[in-house]
């Protein structure tokens, strides 16, 4: 027995007005999906708890199994990871941007242009591996990942998560002081590094050839390294030996790859799963079908409905919640659900109208064998609230497919 | 946005014989209640946890957000608070009632034949401030509140909360010696306080003019005080700290605003709110709409439903309720649903057989902007069980209104 858990990021909504007092999903033509609450059984589910709003990291390691207050350390070992770096315990991870300053470190453009991948993969190399006189046991590890984004990583002793960012969040501002964020004195050095690093990546950058030739060519240098979401990796039993199973994600998101890896699951890149509006689902389906013969849990992460949500644009999350109606559609035509079990949720409410993540319980439905089949016909919001699972927890979701698939250990006799 | 949330005090019940299997919320007359549902989204609430019974107290801190078994140290700093005293993070409150003792302080009325508030008043000016020989670093507050009841405050070192009741609650019985009801030497001191403290209000009250005067008349003496509830305030961020927001609660009793005043919320008295079945409910909603202004959440209270019910009265409870049909109906008429959230619940199940507080749950229902309207018709026990929040915990309520007003804030990224 085998389970697929497809997440659909942001996908539930609040009813909107413009919609008639609909969400997208209430709206969008999803014939797929909606076999699953028909042939399976449906619920609510509060990431977190009833009414707190959930990161995608949070919920996504919730989902997986992990209470994130107990296992949630910061996001930038996620970052890392989904980078595809390696991540020991003690290392403290960044997520990072290539950024343009003047000559007092005030940010002109926190996205340096928009940095196209060759240059920013040219300048990284001038980044990765530096040592800082004042701290010689500290190691750095630098890595590009997509446009203006970067992730870095300090390995060494005596390191704390506990820091400020420098990342202003906005323009015209100067680059920020680290500061340590509880009185031990890891949290202390840790930031005296970065506002070290800071300026050491300026001067490295500052006189490149790559921002030489930038400047030349009327483009703003990429001569600064913007740090924030600090983080380290959780010390957690991987998911594959908590229940002896292989598992994987198909995702493109550096964070969802990262979280996934965290907890010991493979991933795999898929070609033209972008993470972006025009990502191919139907080719994240056959990827996943491809490799049902060798993993026993899959989790197929969309991430288009969030974004739609976040730019406040309900007919592009529509759009996306079709583009996941064919995931779901190649997924029933081509697996076998007497011995698979196929799930479908999302990691949090994104609201269009407050254009953010909402406290609001999402949908699940899931079908497969030997499920206990409720009245549910639609998945939504709404419809889903009446379901057979009642309102669960999302820590609840992967033992319950765990269970399914006949993976779960007793508790007791 | 604003929320307001509307709370009958042990509003719910269970299937009354006489009302033909219907309980007091089936039978009333509420077509203003059952608009909320039918507007809204409803559930079911357990106030602490399924089959456990809540006091007024525990459950209203629940539904303010705060876990009552972490946060609820006994009633006498709430009735305290609620008396409009000022309470210390160290002080030791207890509720207290002036009664009539003979020579072996065997109590003789447990009221003092209900005392008028004159009377009590002059005798509370002869107990307040007083300090004991023996203990010389305690400071004594004494209030007045109605009737027969008063708050007491022993301020100082070393005091504890865990001491028993002197209160016998029962008459032709002596007034308890109080005992330690831990090993600390401060529960020691404090029951030596509360047992020094008893015969010095004794001899005050035994020869004040005020109970010379009454033994004339012939009315019982208030030559005694009997303490009981000893509680601490609890150490707790204020709600108005958590969200950034201002409450306010619009309550008679001593207690709902003490509990209230000690997560931060402030408190108003409003014109003919008495706690009483003779209660001004419109007066309540009217100060409501009129707060709205100045306060993000509004918790307004009425009692009269848990008295009729620990009354066993299911006519009064049924009249109760439709009071508070009234109180809804003018919120209903001058609330602009599209800003503001209405929710109406109770604090817990009381039942008019058995004529005390039960662990079921209770009825829920929240209206306003965005909300996901379920098919729930009518306000009642059964008819919310199949609403959309489906079963819920009373310390939900507050992040999920919050939440909706866009007060919360997001765990993770």
């Amino acid at each position: 027995m085998k389970a697929i858990i497809v997440i659909g990021d942001g996908m539930a909504d609040r009813p909107i007005s413009e919609l008639g007092g609909k969400t997208p999903l209430q709206v969008a033509r999803k014939p797929s999906i909606d076999k699953l609450p028909r042939l399976g059984i449906s619920g609510i589910m509060d990431p977190i708890s009833p009414g707190i709003p959930a990161g995608s990291d949070t919920s996504h390691l919730a989902i997986l199994g992990y209470d994130p207050y107990k296992y949630y350390q910061g996001r930038g070992a996620f970052e890392a990871l989904g980078a595809g770096l390696e991540v020991g315990l003690g290392d403290i991870s960044f997520r990072g941007n290539f950024a343009t300053v003047d000559n007092d470190l005030v940010v002109t453009d926190r996205r340096a242009g928009r940095i196209g991948n060759s240059d920013a993969d040219e300048l990284a190399k001038s980044l990765d591996g530096i040592r800082l006189d004042d701290f010689p046991d500290v190691q750095v590890v630098f890595k590009h990942t997509v446009e203006h984004r970067c992730a870095i990583i300090l390995k060494g002793p005596r390191l704390s998560r506990m820091v400020s960012d420098s990342d202003p969040e906005g323009e015209r501002q100067k680059i920020h002081v680290v500061k340590n964020l509880d009185q031990s004195s890891e949290a202390l050095r840790t930031s005296s590094i970065i506002n070290e690093l800071t300026k050491r990546f300026h001067q490295i950058l500052e006189n490149h050839p790559v921002n030489t030739r930038r400047r030349v060519a009327g483009l703003p240098p990429a001569n600064a390294i913007l740090f924030r979401g600090a983080g380290t990796v959780p010390k957690a039993t991987p998911i594959t030996e908590t229940y002896n199973i292989k598992a994987l994600v198909i995702a493109a998101g550096a964070l969802y790859k990262g979280v996934c890896r965290a907890v010991g699951m493979d991933t795999i890149e898929v070609k033209g799963a972008t993470g972006t509006y025009e990502t191919d689902t139907v080719a994240k389906a056959r990827a996943a079908v491809e490799s049902l013969s060798k993993y026993d849990y899959i989790l197929v992460h969309v991430k288009g409905t969030d974004n739609a949500a976040h730019d406040g644009n309900f007919k592009q999350k529509i759009a996306m919640i079709e583009k996941i109606d064919a995931l779901i559609d190649y997924l029933l035509k081509n697996v076998d659900l007497s011995e698979t079990f196929i799930a479908i949720t999302a990691d949090h409410t994104t609201s269009c109208d407050w254009k953010e993540h909402m406290g609001d319980p999402v949908p699940i439905s899931i079908t497969g064998p030997e499920i206990r089949v409720d009245s549910v016909e639609r998945f939504s919001e709404v419809d889903c609230a009446q379901g057979g699972l009642g309102r669960i927890r999302g820590i609840n979701i992967t033992p319950i497919l765990m269970d399914l698939i006949g993976k779960s250990k007793k508790f007791g006799e």
